[in-house]
């Protein structure tokens, strides 16, 4: 999406200078830094150091490895050693195991000779295919959006709020929950977007930035804060990514989702998740009995990161020395909670069903 | 309560030095500092600066500014200047007025020559009552711990769930929420706390700091993860404090609290709120639709204040430069989500029959 005027993707090819670039997330929303990937060391440490994150985007880093790999080498040897080298960076990424398998089978029938160019061919259209899931994404969410505007007094803006970053810095461009939001700004719908912070890690501040850079009007709030706004009919909708959606439809998304979903439940707000159907887990049905919950660092919870008063990026310790902190990663939004699922196939019923009936080559191979 | 197995109040007389003593609580929970106050700036400063805070303890505060008043000159002009100039410092603490209003009512009628004794006794008398008043409602919660307690396996603790802080710190002693935890803790109920940090202004770290201090087992968790501890059956009891109570039971408390009750609703935890009586509002049924929300300034939520890398106390900002950040300070929780109110008299329904069957003579007052 934009950027003060001009368009970016997360990553892109650099034609002229030959190499891969990409925003080096780490420094966002503080400092916006290009930076290229040049060797097999740079692939790996883009994504284990996390200067790109979110699975799509990760895959298709990933794939861009791959292609330099076949450049450098183009053996079977190189191929296997490349797809072992990459993997390691991020294990738990299903995305990134997904690129690396889908690479290594389309080359490993080619000549050597030609596996240079396949697999650069082959990364630039993993791009792109996220890049069109996730348009598709946006074109089924703008006409909820849309609908939600027509039912308003014209020029009152449709108030959206959105958990965490299911922005285009998590996929090649569009994102998921920002693809419906950034479409309805282009079709000239008035928006206005409540940005949760997000904590522990305030990836809200990642949406606040992406809004900002394309001009799209927003409020960075609270956690605590969405259910008084929603009492008070100042939220219409509410739209959020997730990580993980079962075969039943529930939610596995950031810590915190299902506390919005609930206020949604309660307030009469309608509330919408986007995902891109990589992201649906066929092989489960009960996300809170089965989905097992990540426990990350305490020290995301007690040290916050951010710019000093001085103009560095520095922390602050928030809690008393020695203070334990308790930090899981992800909840789950139970399915009856869910008002729709925006694919990129249409959106349906958070229900068996209604995913069964967006996916059935999937539901079937599931059965 | 105890600091590191000493009692202390939040101010108390020294007698040895004939001043008032507080723990200066700008500097908590990274630093413990007590200071006399000494002078009638003193006292304006300790208010206006929040030195102390929390409405129990700004009125004792007052109090004792009142007395300081009489001590230099018990005249009738005196007192009305002492009454402005207290009352000033924080015109909207309803507790600090009422507090110097009943000085002066009891000081007005009395021979000049006695009125810095009996204002010294007065506000001794005011900050006693308040502990009275907080042990009580710890004595009332006890029990409903004690029933908790009594259904577990021995040994397995009681896990509840607060959200900002509503201890010692805010009253004189004792604290509300945080009552019958420390009259549990006392009676060798085993307890866990689980402390929302409680964004923007992290008062969780406060709470932290006061169990930490007595002893009592807690785990500091944003305000984002209760509801999937909720989930899996990590929370028996969630328990608040509040700023206002509404006749029909209705909770205005801090930002976030709304949110909590709807997670107990969802997963049927029993979901209480600690009062002392005087913050019930008589004249307020529909804590939702009558209650205005105070709109405080952005700055707390872009920017976090903490110990830094370098061990001072400092802040760091979260968010891009220019970021517009909301600030709603409160939340009103429907009285159908609250299981019940615990207040000196006695644990009631969140109901207008269940507060004027505790309180009968307000109810009738207030009709």
């Amino acid at each position: 999406m934009k950027i003060d005027g001009t368009h970016y993707r997360s990553l892109w090819w650099n034609a002229e200078r030959d190499v891969l670039e990409i925003i080096d997330q780490r420094w966002l929303p503080h400092d916006f830094r290009v930076i290229p990937v040049a060797t097999m060391q740079d692939f790996a440490d883009a994504i284990y150091e996390m200067r790109v994150r979110g699975a799509p985007l990760i895959g298709a880093t990933a794939a861009y490895g791959m292609a330099l790999a076949m450049r450098e080498d183009p053996s079977d040897a190189n191929m296997d050693a490349a797809w072992t080298f990459l993997e390691k960076t991020r294990p738990t990424a299903i995305n990134l195991r997904w690129a690396l398998d889908r690479c290594r089978a389309a080359l490993r029938p080619l000549p050597q000779g030609e596996r240079a160019t396949a697999a650069h061919a082959l990364a630039a259209e993993i791009a792109d295919e996220d890049v069109e899931i996730n348009r598709r994404i946006g074109a089924h969410g703008l006409e909820i959006i849309r609908e939600i505007a027509a039912k308003k007094p014209a020029g009152e803006p449709v108030r959206l709020l959105t958990h965490c970053n299911a922005g285009w810095l998590a996929t090649v461009d569009w994102g998921t929950a920002t693809s419906p939001m950034y479409q309805a700004h282009e079709a000239g719908i008035p928006l206005h977007v409540w940005v949760d912070e997000t904590r522990p890690r305030n990836q809200g501040a990642l949406t606040a930035w992406e809004l900002g850079s394309h001009g799209v009007p927003h409020t960075y709030i609270t956690d605590n804060a969405g259910g008084h706004l929603m009492q008070h009919g100042l939220v219409d909708m509410v739209i959020t990514g997730t990580d993980r959606t079962t075969r039943q439809g529930d939610v596995c998304n950031k810590i915190g989702t299902y506390l919005k979903a609930l206020a949604a439940r309660d307030n009469g707000v309608p509330f919408y998740v986007a995902l891109p159907s990589p992201t649906i887990d066929w092989t489960v049905g009960d996300g809170v009995a089965e989905i097992p919950i990540e426990e990350r660092n305490a020290r995301e919870v007690t040290h916050i990161q951010g710019v000093t008063d001085e103009g560095g990026i520095g922390h602050v310790r928030v809690t008393p020395e020695g203070t334990e902190g308790g930090n899981p990663a992800f909840d789950v939004t139970p399915h009856r909670l869910v008002t729709g699922l925006i694919t990129e196939r249409g959106v349906c019923d958070a229900s068996e069903e209604g995913l069964s009936g967006l996916f059935p080559e999937h539901a079937q191979a599931a059965e």
